[in-house]
């Protein structure tokens, strides 16, 4: 796997900081558990909220840790002054979620002036024993001169 | 656009039950607003719960509605003493989801024994003008004999 | 479904002129059988050189004039002096292609700057009866200023 | 990466008949390469019959090579009297495949009774030195009791 450089020496802080503008990954209790030049780990630990009628995580709830995952980790290669969206995302549900915890993780595969494309996976841990639970492939967006913090339009 | 049949002529109650025991669903405050042979919409309020670092609905909240109305339109046409598990999800994000509610709309498009294919698309609402943010293929699995209640395994 | 309009006015000579470049095309024995902005159609007849194992269309066959027509359906809409190159794509079987010819038609559901988003089908056509065999959704990049000529680099 | 168990002692033998039995891999001058338990490496040479308007291997045409990679990458893990069919497949490409040779590599991440799945990568090789232009996720299907020779429905 390629080694990536990050192009912005405040990358953790800006990156933790759009993270921590996420309604919804605190509304699912994810934390950032990990983040280096390419690469982001979020967990979140099993809530009956977060769950679905088998008593899984919901596969939505997997697929959303992965995205932010996937995100954050394209993110952390971007220039000073940008943001990210998520252009697309497909992902394959390997076995059912039925840990006491979920841990997602985003590596970039490939990074170009504009689109990134990112390798997720998810983990479902049981008393300490990992079982891959989703992989996925997401095409992130790279939006210069934009704000993180407003309304932002990829168009 | 095939039409289908229900095979199970309780199949309301039946997805109405099992959508009710999606605590996840509850989370994310998501109500089911329409249900026919194949076809789910479900819908969600703007809540800053559910938004992402511009003031969106959060992309993963986004795929995870439309996964759950992708599956209950598969579950809809399922025979009897079955249960429903998505195998893999492919989405596109095609504008930001910047209204006031969101609604997902699954409507399958093939059916076989044990796997249905299903289209979704996700759409913002504001002051009414519904916008389309997102477009996707699910893939489901009839699990038969298997309880909607339990955990069980696709594999 | 959305209309759109071309940019260029030569839109059809291009796109033409460059599917003639397409020598992979010709290869499997496709022609250009429909052209409007943001809808392409392309077709080929049954040759035993297509298919796979069980007789049928083979799946990478199906993709590519899936492929072919989802992004000259994109290009038909591009300013002049652009090119257009795939990002991602992502398609569902729903049955075997085992006519006696093959249809795909790209249709742009999106576009944007540089992006653009497109639904494909493929169907099967066995005695003049169509059947949906693909479905599929293409990520595709309006690449500016670039030759659609010469060898080009979407990064 | 786990590791895969043969349930077919004569998996390498089934596994190159059947790629033998695809005249569109032969259309496209595909050779097996190299084949392990849920392992498959294909490679072709460039022909400009595989290209596309720019010169480089058509989109299609690398799916293509990677969809038999990751078929016959499943089917070696297969009891016997089975067959495979594709049931989806999602791929990002990541850089134009402009080299004098393609290579595809099919590798399962997880079985099931039914399901397999399983990532695929195609590199573009030019003067021995590899570039990765496409990764993907495919969806693979075990129909047992099925012939892998005369035409059969996955459904």
């Amino acid at each position: 796997m390629e080694k990536f450089q990050a192009k912005n020496p405040d990358f953790e802080a800006v990156v933790r900081d759009s993270f921590a503008r996420q309604p919804f990954m605190a509304h699912v209790n994810a934390e950032m558990t990990a983040l280096a030049p390419g690469v982001c780990e979020l967990k979140t630990v099993r809530m009956t909220e977060l769950t679905q009628q088998h008593g899984f995580f919901h596969g939505g709830l997997v697929v959303s840790l992965a995205d932010s995952a996937a995100g954050y980790a394209a993110y952390s290669l971007f220039p000073p002054s940008s943001t990210v969206l998520t252009v697309d995302l497909k992902t394959n549900f390997l076995n059912p979620a039925n840990g006491q915890m979920l841990k997602a993780v985003g590596t970039v595969i490939s990074e170009g002036d504009k689109l990134y494309h990112v390798k997720a996976e998810a983990f479902s841990i049981d008393n300490g024993k990992e079982k891959l639970c989703l992989t996925g492939l997401f095409t992130m967006m790279c939006l210069q001169g934009k704000s993180d913090g407003v309304a932002v339009d990829g168009k």
